[in-house]
């Protein structure tokens, strides 16, 4: 964490900016170590470039923060404080030059905005997330051991949805039978809303689960993710309840093949596009182009979609460290829906593949 | 919704609000009938005095708001369009007097209020939430038997709880089970993080659940709430598994002659403080004053906490068509954690109590 913060006070350096207030659970958590989400109450992490940071929560959490390993001041305030009276006494007393102060914008809302802008009058406002997600884009040990550790039960959890698939259940029985073995391995969180997705639902890029009923010649799609300490896990699985027609196969083997092959472009220095128009071609010069609609992959971290962006376009180059996925899909409405997704991490010399589930065609 | 966008564009004539930017989830489906959340992506509802309303949404999402019965004007932009431009567009072909408009400044971010600073440099802002929360207090026959679904839903999720209880279970467990239960019958989302604690975990108002494992003798505590058509529900029931202490059934006894005294206290014209003060008067009275640390309860709707605030001094009076939780609690550290929550419904002769699982200590 000292590093982390080490790394923001630098930035801060270089921008001139004296102040950063960062009030996301999410970057509060990567630089300090303590998660917390209390809701409409204020969280807080306020860095100097020189000065100790300090925190600010509600006072009944302190003793979590500190459990969490922070060292350095914490303001807890009650219900009837002003938070925001508080952390100005405090900056002012560390300095009284600021002059432009780091927020994150597209987290900041205006009530706050407006209360940092009464502390602090004649100061301009900079935004830290594109800094942040920088930082976060590149994995320490930790966080690939934990990575590693989250993507072993989403592994688990697509084997519990395999084991569920009977004639007639529906998508919402299976993700309960998934959620319920989760849950008994004390997982609390999954990294966003479990979809199973089965006949023309599978089709859409955006189905949610509901009362439709598995069928004999169905694809059943999974996607899923766990938290496990703060980080996310994601993976999609496609299989086969009972014998599936040619046209079914081909789409599986098209979208099989284009995600081994970015896999296989997927290395340090190339960039993001390169490897995206590797399973884009494969796909287009299948004739499935157009059934294609989204990017490649995300990055993975302590949020669920984060750097690097696998598109087209993105011309950033992979560096070790870096965690995404890698998921090409193909919906053809009516006719069939297959998505396979792993999450990589890149090493010097390819990528570690994180998600080890079966991707030959399960039939079940 | 005509009626209530109407009730909006009353009280911006009152104030001298030219144009409101609504664009929470949840105040955007109580205007305009439509439920969606985009994440990243922006989602608006655009109403002026007179002038018709117009709604924002990813193209994708067009149909699904023309579906949900919205008949006005939709803008519906595409990854590559800025929707900025697209509504001040629009805005400006209603009306070329912009000097005051109404955000929700607790859920606008400052990227997108710098948006609408360029948009319309010389206005001021006024906040819009205020007033949707006085407007949303009020339930209208439609809501009201909505949340009489949900309740009853909530009043299932609980028996399912206490079927599943036995020896050596872990709370998690039972939170699977229950959730399992919903699933089966096509309820997807939870009104927040289903709570089931036991022994000393019961006794923290801030619990989560965990492997803790049910031992004869616990109190087990559920707090818990279903969602319908965007509604939410609820309910909290403490039961005893295998026979209890004096001291356990003494503050169980005392948390529910608290509760059922609120309950007969709420009637319209009565103040939120009252109520809560009635409740609070009985559990001091007995000597556990200092161990009821929140207040009664909240007002529920689409949100799960929303106006009135059952509070030692909101002055504001009960009125038929407000719905609230009424959930005083005890927790006494390492010897009990009881609250009996109940949804209510104020009548113009008292209150339709909305959860019906029983209240007597249920033993199991």
């Amino acid at each position: 964490m000292q590093n982390r913060m080490a790394n923001l006070s630098k930035w801060m350096k270089e921008n001139q900016i004296d102040v950063s207030v960062i009030t996301s659970t999410e970057n509060v958590f990567y630089l300090s170590g303590f998660y917390s989400d209390p809701h409409e109450r204020l969280l807080g992490l306020v860095l100097f470039q020189e000065e100790e940071p300090f925190l600010v929560c509600p006072a009944m959490e302190k003793g979590d923060a500190k459990r969490s390993g922070w060292d350095y001041d914490i303001i807890g305030y009650t219900d009837i404080e002003n938070p925001w009276d508080l952390i100005h006494k405090k900056i002012k007393a560390r300095t009284n030059k600021i002059t432009k102060v780091a927020i994150e914008k597209e987290h900041l809302n205006v009530e706050r905005y407006e209360a940092l802008n009464t502390m602090f009058p004649n100061t301009t406002y900079a935004s830290a997330e594109e800094k942040l997600q920088q930082l976060r884009m590149i994995k320490d040990d930790k966080e690939m051991s934990i990575l590693r550790e989250a993507c072993k039960l989403a592994d688990y959890a697509v084997e519990v949805g395999c084991s569920e698939i009977r004639e007639g259940k529906t998508e919402l029985e299976i993700v309960a039978a998934i959620e319920f073995e989760l849950k008994k391995k004390g997982i609390t969180d999954m990294s966003f809303a479990t979809m199973v997705l089965t006949g023309a639902n599978g089709a859409s890029p955006h189905g949610t689960p509901g009362m439709t009923k598995i069928q004999k010649g169905d694809l059943v799609l999974f996607d899923l993710g766990v938290i496990v300490d703060g980080y996310c896990s994601d993976i999609t699985r496609t299989v086969a309840f009972g014998d599936i027609n040619d046209k079914q196969q081909e789409i599986y083997d098209t979208v099989l093949k284009a995600q081994l092959a970015a896999i296989d472009a997927s290395k340090s220095g190339v960039t993001c596009s390169e490897v995206d128009l590797t399973a884009r071609k494969i796909i287009s010069d299948a004739g499935y182009g157009e059934y294609f609609p989204h990017r490649l992959g995300h990055g993975l971290g302590i949020g669920v979609h984060e750097y690097p962006s696998l598109t087209e376009t993105n011309s950033l180059k992979l560096e070790p460290g870096m965690v995404y996925t890698i998921e090409p899909g193909i919906y053809v409405p009516n006719v069939a829906g297959v998505r396979i997704e792993d999450d990589v991490l890149v090493t010097e010399n390819g990528v570690e593949i994180l998600t080890k589930f079966p991707k030959e065609l399960q039939k079940i």
